[in-house]
């Protein structure tokens, strides 16, 4: 009669290059995209209408890209960082075919770097986590690290475990940048979608102010993660949160991020897919009760190779807590994050032309 | 490189007779739906059942009236209200084809009327907007007037923007109310629906308690308002609301609609669908924490031309806060609302006939 | 004109062998699944992946069988425990054919038992409540009692009303277990479900504690009892509870075994279905801002006769709030509850074999 709950891996428990299946698959459904909408109230046309969509190629309105981005995630957090003290970063995420409501999405992860620090309490796991459709085919892959308790905390560490990854990419290059099958953003319709911003007009070191705030509920960010069955223990028990150094649950990073980027609808409508997550830092914690509110800065403009109905636009969201983004708040003359600062994703998302 | 936000328009940006089309096309899903009846209880059998739809002649359950009101509405804010100071009123609301799930709707909207304020600050801007679905057919169509900020405040006007509309019919007529196509409300069971009582049952000048209460929370109103994609500023920002003479979030007029709309379901449960809606004043705000009851008065019975099996039932539906509503609570002596009144709603619903 | 709002029914309103049909049927669909799963968090993967449910030979994934059990449940509550003093316990549920997205579910009652308690002021009901499709298919049959408010307390009561049922068999046999038509388990993916534990690896007076914590929210245990229709009073009215001895809104039970039966995923990941809830008991009220922990004990474990891929466990389910389960909190010396015990529950689930 063995233990039958999972009690997560330790740092000790990965093994280089070993792939792990994660558990629970999920059909993702017009439930989820309509929950996904009401918490957060996002706009982008592609995601909301399927007349929409189906104006530009596709068979229906995908699910939101950042939905399928909870969802593949959720489903590595019980095996990844259920022991993590602390998630460090993301690199390298592309988006692959768009998933559509009653698609099913499975995730798998490959270990591909560990170092143990030198405290002797923890170490660093990279993962490269790939998340497929029912047909097999790639949803999303991306490289994410995490710092992880050590099971045997203070004892000498295998060279097997000293193995740092030596190429991550982070930055996606535009000609790996994927477009769904089909699409033809000529058709964009500018009023519909609620600006009349294109690629043309966003120039390099251009920064929006995202202008609204959107307080934060207990109920809602434990709704959204659930809702990814992210299994994260921080997020849901006050009971054991009160004895934390907050006292409080802290809230999923990528809960942040949903935020961030629908309150990034005013100025940027009109995208068309969020095509990359090159790379993202959770600055401070968040929790419940504080307000946020973004800003985002435009890293870089490209043509997608061989298309002329479509750009890369490469942005930097900066989301902020109980103050105002209109000063670009991010970081003091050390080059430390302000202690407001609460998210700044790189990412890049394809925006039509003007044709 | 213009300004890439929308800072919403002012008083003087509105043309008399131009057509705005709003953005954010909307596909309505059985997911939208799912949350309308988490957010209010709602349980009327012919939204809730698609036996019950099927067997009074439609194809599949339609979604709640009130759920496309709120959506079709929701999109005429970031062109309409984002500067609004008073949602004043709503006229000559018409439901016209039922939304089924899978339909896509949007909005747009013809100014009919403009009236600057003597204190020179504000303006009144009427319009008409239109809700059609991806036929093209019209699903709700409704007069509503706000009061704007002035861009200019204090400057002369011009007489362009002097232009109250000269012929609102507030109330619709019964010969104009939709009967949806194929609806024969002869199968209706009564057993299923809840309640004994039909059209026959009713009398003008009776007065109904719906007995029930309900207490708002803050995530359920903010979850409300953004499946409705409306974006009013006032909802969902506590550090801004925090400076504000109530130092509250304002909860959205029509969440206080539908919880209200809901709890008549204790006396009204035989509604087959809200016809029109023929004005409507939120008398005061309401915040989270309060609960809400609510009364309806049948202002008028009139069977439906030439047919047997349905009769109009013109209703006041009167919500109350933080108090009972058996006492009929509505005005002081001087016809002034109490101060409790949140809601009075003139509005008109299909009846089944005794037959 | 008459009264038009329902006040429920007292004790002397229900008659032994009558049959209730009860009113608000509905058409369950993937977006009650999505919402379901964001309450709780649930994760089995019957449920969770059509891809899965398609793998064991079922057409699509199944509606979770909680959510099934609390639509069935909620239907009753006007008719049957809207005067209810106390939802006394359950026995003999069993679960019938599967419910997929787009099935409507009815539920009817027939009372079964009733006796006076001798205080004059209340006495208890037995209805067998059942659900059924709209093919007529039984999808839940249970047993529960209530103890109901008297009409006029303090009178003599006719003996047609003090007749309590004779023979309730509590634990449904293992070879009344429903097994969904097309089901073979042999194809289970224990990767993909997320344990290696199966049927085998349970033994009775096993004892499993979930380990995970889960806080509640005003807002989700109301928005999940909205989503079922139960209409009970006081869940949803602060303005009301806050004169009732808590001075607070009353938690619906079933929100209690639905987040206690979440969390005993960790350890009880591999279920099939519930196939049976042989008893329950709400032991104590919870409240917004408790945080429940669950622990499990294997009361049996049988084969599934003339089958070699399932086996039935049956399991008790205890919920606790505010505190650890790991030390297996029930009752104290004196055979009572201990304060922070909330649930009791017998039930039944199919595992699959290790084949």
């Amino acid at each position: 009669m063995a233990q039958k709950t999972n009690s997560g891996r330790f740092f000790e428990d990965f093994t280089l290059g070993e792939t792990i299946t994660h558990a629970t698959p999920r059909t993702v459904t017009t439930g989820d995209q309509s929950l996904y909408t009401a918490l957060y109230g996002t706009r982008f046309a592609v995601n909301s209408s399927a007349e929409f969509a189906c104006g530009l190629g596709l068979d229906q309105a995908p699910i939101d890209d950042l939905l399928v981005f909870h969802i593949v995630f959720g489903k590595t957090v019980p095996d990844v960082s259920l022991n993590a003290v602390a998630n460090l970063g993301y690199a390298g995420g592309r988006f692959g075919v768009p998933v559509f409501p009653g698609d099913t999405l499975a995730t798998t992860s490959t270990v591909i770097g560990l170092k143990p620090n030198a405290n002797g309490q923890t170490g660093v796991v990279w993962v490269r986590s790939t998340g497929t459709n029912q047909h097999g085919q790639m949803v999303l892959d991306y490289v994410r690290w995490v710092m992880v308790r050590r099971r045997a905390p203070g004892t000498d560490i295998a060279a097997t475990h000293n193995c740092p990854p030596t190429d991550i990419s982070a930055t996606v290059a535009t000609a790996d940048l994927v477009v769904p099958q089909g699409l033809d953003a000529r058709g964009f319709d500018l009023a519909l979608s609620g600006e009349p911003h294109c690629f043309e007009d966003y120039q390099p070191g251009e920064r929006i102010d995202h202008v609204d705030g959107m307080t934060i509920e207990e109920a809602e960010h434990m709704l959204a993660t659930r809702l990814y069955q992210n299994t994260a223990k921080v997020h849901f028990n006050q009971m054991e949160a009160g004895q934390n150094r907050f006292g409080r649950r802290l809230i999923y990073g990528g809960h942040i991020i949903s935020m961030a980027r629908a309150l990034s609808f005013n100025g940027l409508a009109n995208v068309v897919r969020i095509a990359a997550i090159n790379g993202g830092s959770h600055a401070n914690p968040t929790f419940a009760g504080d307000t946020i509110h973004a800003w985002s800065e435009v890293l870089s403009a490209e043509p997608m190779p061989g298309r002329g109905d479509l750009g890369a636009l490469r942005l930097r969201l900066i989301a902020v807590k109980n103050r105002a983004a209109a000063d670009w708040p991010l970081k003091d003359s050390d080059g430390k994050y302000l202690s407001d600062v609460v998210l700044d994703l790189d990412y890049t998302v394809l925006m039509p032309r003007r044709g």
